[in-house]
């Protein structure tokens, strides 16, 4: 099942089940099963809508809808740097890495897909990172790698498109990170229990059709589980709350030359089984 | 004056001013000017509560109020690393710096005065850091340094206690400040009309009364409204965000020996004119 937040041609938000480009209005302008797909993640009501309960919502076409970020209101977004051995051995950073590398990004930054990825003015080095999203179904805080899967309502597809320059310029990678309009979260929330075989998934990024990186999810260097572990030794993780997982080798700044994201750019990020997340980049102010 | 948000004995949330050991009660168990003290600063209440309002309002005696953060629930809380240069000789980096030191708390990260400091037992390096915290009083993106200041609610104190091992296992920051029970503000938030004299207030870190460190205001590297207007540059500010401005020397991890802090210790930070906040270390599992 594909899990949408989505804007209504009315211009109100809300979330469903995308199903052969049909989306099922299950939330406040449909059937109203909960406020926001969050919501529904910690009201148990996400990965459990029936066959029926689809049948009774009210429907659009998915051309119709604007995609907003899977989950649009995250307490917490906490993203992995450097986890994929590709990346490590382009940027020279983990190689020997004995816990994952984890900073953050601030809900207020992020986009759905088809929305454009806001390139501003006073960055010169936009670039992307596919990366596998994976989202928080219940809290959690010092689990077990044993237990962490549990903890786990689905995965979806981000792109963490970067300020390479203000994100290198000092030691720590926030302002890069955080300009509004740069987390691509989308198209869809997978439920964990539509996943079929995880190692096997692939993660491609292309831009402007040229594929640019090109992954596995058992060349992930930490796993699911044990992003999971590590994390809720530090923090409590919340229903809704996002890890985004790291990005494979392949990123604009270390090709030679670096080919770095410009005005009109077209940027697609596909993981089996999770849809395509497009996203066009835009000049801003 | 000094605002002060606080736990009555029934044990509901409210906010209010403190004067001469006094506090007078503005919030939902008092005269109700609104829910919360960021409420108060978003609705142009906070540093505009007159004397009458003051000799209405129920009261109740300091020292029988459970301090909470003096900003309970802050969207965002930008902190800033090697802001001083007695820090940035000890820990050798910033020399050079460019651009401010930027990585985040979590708001649930945080602690009021006197409450406990939670060493977690997976730490064995727990240490402080005494700066001052900034508090935003409107909306702010992208503003020169010149408007920087007209966006600034008030100041007070906080102690950004460090789970070393966590902070520099990886490149990111991140973990070592994030566990519960490790962000210590307040006692108070105190209006910036209230302050007379900025560059010559101290502050001061003393842990079991020893001077740890020592330092003026006017020896911060970047300034506030040089911070404010870099932070706004990548990502949008709001009524009750917070920046922590840095440490300056003196931390225990660099201390020689290394003078770290144990279950018991008692930590204080004083800021001329801003009052004292203290903390005593408690081991939890």
């Amino acid at each position: 099942m594909n899990y949408i937040s989505f804007r209504n041609a009315a211009g109100s938000d809300t979330w469903g089940i995308s199903v052969d480009g049909t989306v099922h209005d299950l939330g406040p302008s449909g059937l109203n099963l909960a406020a926001s797909l969050k919501a529904a993640i910690e009201e148990g009501i996400f990965g459990k809508v029936s066959d029926a309960q689809l049948r009774e919502a009210p429907t659009l076409a998915e051309a119709e809808v604007e995609f907003l970020p899977a989950v649009t209101d995250p307490l917490k977004i906490l993203c992995i740097g450097v986890n994929y051995r590709t990346h490590q051995e382009e940027t020279g950073k983990g190689l020997d890495m004995k816990a994952p590398t984890v900073f953050t990004r601030f809900a207020d930054s992020q986009i759905g897909h088809l929305q454009p990825a806001q390139k501003s003015a006073s960055t010169t080095q936009f670039d992307y990172e596919g990366e596998l999203a994976v989202v928080i179904s219940r809290p959690a805080h010092r689990l077990n790698v044993d237990e962490a899967m549990d903890h786990v309502a689905g995965y979806g597809i981000y792109n963490d498109f970067s300020c390479r320059d203000w994100q290198l310029e000092g030691a720590q990678w926030i302002p890069g990170k955080n300009f509004p309009g740069t987390g691509a979260f989308g198209p869809y929330l997978v439920p964990l229990a539509d996943i079929e075989d995880f190692q096997s998934m692939t993660l491609e990024t292309r831009v402007n059709g040229e594929v640019r990186q090109h992954a596995v999810m058992s060349d992930l260097y930490f796993t699911v589980p044990e992003l999971i572990a590590y994390i809720t030794g530090f923090t409590r993780l919340n229903p809704g709350d996002v890890i985004i997982t790291g990005t494979p080798g392949g990123v604009g700044l270390f090709m030679e030359p670096p080919a770095l994201l410009s005005d009109g750019d077209q940027v697609e990020v596909e993981i089996s089984g999770l849809g395509i997340l497009r996203n066009t980049v835009k000049d801003v102010a």
